[in-house]
């Protein structure tokens, strides 16, 4: 790969009938996956996942960068480029042995998406799948990701 | 007012009855605004923004930190209680006349929404009103924002 790929999802919120039309698709794959939590990492997950709580009728629970969320949490550090960085999820948010989607803009090389993983699991959930608008499978992020299934909407194989 | 006033929405977001009766009521009530956009501000305004573009089934443009969106840019800035911060939109994001909703969690002192109104006046867009989930009205923020009718599911007087 050369530079950065970057993916711009604004055109599709910008466009209702493409949001809807996302967010229903997303909640159709994933209903299989009975969650019983969606859990969605800032800021840009939020625009999918919050929307697909709400149709599918499920709790929302947000992963958010470090000093953000204001009640007792759990943390977990990712790699960058350069350095690394924290998530972190409140300690209540999910319930022992409670079933987590975690949703997500975009799936890159799964970073972002591996420390919510370890989050949920360390709240006691477990992880009853991963969901994407976009997956860029080139950088391989599902090997990141074990032992749950992986919905993406769109991939893009360069 | 004594120290920082802090309301904690997760757990309205992690009991998925409340949260759809949130994103529900919010709807009914903006109706009659005739919105043709939904304008959420980073992050926590995504978390309400997102399902009302969902269900009132209009398109949903994020306003964001500096440096956030990929494509041409208007900007904002408003004070902190030390410095300053800018938020951006997309410069194609609101058609001339088009009436903008804006949203977000919560209405403070109004610093960010009045900043939001700006970009959104920028792009040619009309304010066609205000809605947040919770007003701290004693810090009286509608002072800040003119012209539009405002909407707070929740107001808390102290």
């Amino acid at each position: 790969m050369q530079g950065i790929s970057f993916k711009d999802i604004t055109p599709l919120l910008g466009d209702a009938d493409a949001l809807q039309y996302a967010v229903d698709r997303m909640h159709e794959h994933c209903e299989p996956l009975r969650p019983d939590v969606i859990v969605s990492v800032e800021a840009r997950g939020f625009l999918l996942a919050a929307p697909m709580a709400y149709s599918m009728g499920k709790p929302l629970v947000p992963v958010r960068k470090q000093g953000k969320l204001p009640y007792q949490k759990f943390s977990a550090s990712y790699d960058l480029e350069y350095g690394t960085d924290t998530l972190q999820i409140h300690r209540d948010a999910i319930s022992n042995g409670q079933r987590a989607l975690i949703v997500d803009d975009l799936l890159a090389t799964g970073g972002t998406v591996s420390a919510t993983a370890e989050l949920v699991r360390e709240c006691g959930g477990i992880i009853a799948g991963y969901a994407f608008l976009i997956e860029l499978a080139f950088l391989d992020g599902r090997n990141n990701l074990s032992g749950a299934d992986i919905i993406s909407l769109i991939t893009y194989d360069s």
